[in-house]
């Protein structure tokens, strides 16, 4: 009997995958967004870019890496730790959680108002992984809804795809998320017979649209989270970055009911490279068998199964920034703080220059006047979408973001991001002068 | 009107969270089994422990970690990369899939015999992401079931839960995985309407069972997963410390037909703490529009919304040892394999000095043979549960893990792990002689 032949010999020896056989998530053209976006924007590498909301890399210093990890060395030796457990730190499988949590917690007290004990605190992979972790652990039933700021940065509707989450965008207004929105987003998605287990937004200079939630609404947000039975996932990546005094209580400062999960990064405040950040959850979880957790000790198995611990470098180099600065992040970003409310100002005196009120209808140009962060909003007469992106670069040397790749349920076609954030005052006067030169042709045509 | 109040009064101001509202994959308690193995193991840390699966560590220097970071520098001024665009790759965001594919690929060459450019190469968060990375892009619908050598690592299980994708264990013989029983387990899978689409095993020195897969068995099963349409998850942590000339071909590398994904790590290799590991997918795959990339740049777009790229920080102290090592991390690991085949050894002849044949019976005693790895086996005639390790702990000094928390479907009740990859010879004699008093208390009692 002769065997079956089991691969037909005109297959070729490697086929092509289909690219519809993977999951929707990376299917989907949405989440590839950012990665056309940054495609787009290297084709033209002379244009001035306002397309990417990195951080100012001006005073960075490769000795110093080096030295941010000696730096937490030390401290640990001044703590009497051990040789061989510090060695065992660095280089073996450590906690699950990370081990500056402690130093975390002292930052988080001292910049933020945030009082939580170590255990609340899980280090992360960035934000990114933070949110993730967030996500996996609140969202158990396929009819658990995420509620969500539209606009949003693309990462959390990116992982809450991966994971299977429906989420619904709540459309801002000038002033941020609006609390009654989101509680009859609530009702809404409980209308459908669905349940709105968490809400996620950036209460300070939100990205992309740079606003800011205020006071009265923070505390009323608190209580419609109270009401609604949601749990709120609060991003907080510029908040540090506030001019002096204008500072606002996060949300979860302010909670005392524990509905409030906290999602923190270093990229901006220390610097991206390290891919560090952490979950702030201090929920008290209660087992059926009487024990009693934090909700971030409890996390610690969805963080074990997407990667394990974080890198005992990146923890090592954070940890000795935190340390050589006295816990105190806010004073030692201020150079920062101003280097960014500068280009800000430029960016929208360059604006105000090219645009005054009475050219406004001519052009149907709109922006609005954020008081802080890395990004703010213009509105246009024409589709901002990526083919209008690319003839900007192509051909004003000028790019920048199409504000729709942030749009949870559509929206923002005539809106574009402008990212001040790591680009010279110089450069950005230049920029806006070659945006003003597209939006003018692009009227024209 | 008075406002409907919305929190009542005698709602306590912290409401505990029940576990049993957090994802399933949160509660399952074989999700915990690591965390409570290791809390039982800390519990007397006077024990011996052959519990953890740790790499040695005795030969690490706190000072070398700017040596590696430093020589990954010195490379790229080598190579001519600008000062300014060094200094960017180690502070800035970098690209998701990494900067060190290059590296990883000579690597590849030289030691495994897998011959794929740097596009085909994945940067991730240890070989927890790669896994979780692979399993999300291949997974796309909730009938797609994975099959899973068992026992098995409990992390493929646990990436798997992550994603509420069902995994179908596949119980191993004494040489591994065997081809027939995963044709048989595909078919079984399409029996009940569902889809078998990829297959995860160690081939080399399995954990937990130290079992490797004859040459012949993995041509058999590269020629299943053609004949099934089952991608593999190849898996090899261990295969670097096989003895000199026992070396035997990774799957990946025996792959002509383009269906075998290959998950690294340098956790073995080189160390834990950088949290740092590898995919290999070199599939291409072609979208609708024509485009064609490989599987690893396509996998990009999930990797950005797991974790965005991996740390710079680990990416350079890796790719220093690479270059430190022209990319041949056989040979640099030669007196550490060497480490491990001694470990392996004593394990073996201190367990035979113990129970000559004649006591097998006896004490229903029999372990496996490994020719390598960290782990090996031993079946018992009593449950070797983590209640009986508790005792073995407290009243022997010594510990080890439950083979049940590997398997899959159930089994390996009396079965116990032995990982003595961290454990000098003195200590597991000793730790073999306390092993012996506590098995012979279990058969008394």
């Amino acid at each position: 009997m002769n065997p079956t032949p089991t691969v037909q010999e005109d297959t070729p020896a490697r086929t092509a995958l289909p690219q519809n056989t993977l999951h929707a998530a990376i299917v989907d053209p949405q989440m590839d967004s950012m990665r056309l976006l940054s495609e787009t924007a290297m084709k033209f590498p002379d244009a001035l870019s306002f397309s990417s909301g990195a951080p100012y890399d001006g005073t960075h210093d490769i000795a110093n890496l080096s030295v941010h990890i000696d730096r937490y060395v030390k401290h640990l030796r001044d703590q009497g730790v051990p040789e061989q457990r510090i060695t065992r730190m660095l280089f073996q499988y450590g906690p699950v959680n990370g081990f500056i949590q402690g130093e975390v917690a002292k930052m988080l007290q001292h910049d933020e108002d945030i009082d939580v004990p170590a255990e609340a605190i899980m280090i992360t992979h960035g934000f990114q992984e933070a949110t993730l972790v967030a996500l996996r652990g609140l969202f158990a039933s396929p009819d658990d809804v995420l509620l969500s700021v539209s606009p949003a940065y693309v990462g959390i509707r990116g992982a809450a795809r991966m994971l299977d989450i429906p989420v619904k965008g709540i459309v801002e207004g000038p002033n941020g998320l609006e609390p009654e929105a989101v509680a009859a987003a609530a009702r809404a998605v409980r209308a459908e017979g669905k349940r709105p287990v968490a809400l996620y937004l950036v209460p300070d200079f939100s990205n992309p649209s740079g606003t800011v939630v205020p006071l009265e609404a923070r505390q009323r947000l608190l209580d419609v989270a109270a009401e609604e039975g949601l749990k709120i996932l609060e991003d907080n990546p510029y908040g540090l970055f506030a001019r002096d005094g204008e500072k606002m209580p996060t949300l979860k400062s302010l909670d005392t009911r524990g509905d409030v999960l906290y999602l923190g990064s270093f990229a901006k405040s220390a610097f991206p490279g390290a891919r560090l950040g952490y979950l702030v959850a201090d929920q008290i979880v209660e087992s059926e068998d009487g024990g009693r957790r934090t909700l971030a000790q409890e996390l610690s198995k969805a963080k074990a199964m997407f990667s394990v611990g974080s890198s005992s470098l990146s923890q090592a180099a954070i940890g000795g920034i935190l340390v050589e600065n006295d816990y105190d992040l806010r004073s030692a970003t201020r150079e920062l703080a101003a280097v960014y409310q500068e280009r800000l100002a430029v960016t929208l005196d360059a604006l105000a220059a090219h645009f005054p009120p009475e050219r406004y209808a001519e052009h149907q140009v709109r922006w609005n006047v954020p008081r802080g962060g890395f990004f703010l909003t213009v509105e246009v007469g024409f589709a901002a979408d990526l083919a209008a992106m690319e003839r900007s670069a192509r051909d004003f040397g000028v790019s920048w973001a199409p504000m729709s790749m942030f749009y949870i349920d559509g929206g923002g076609d005539r809106e574009l991001r402008l990212g001040f954030s790591n680009l010279a005052p110089d450069a950005i006067r230049e920029g806006i002068a070659r945006l003003v030169r597209f939006i003018e042709s692009e009227a024209r045509s």
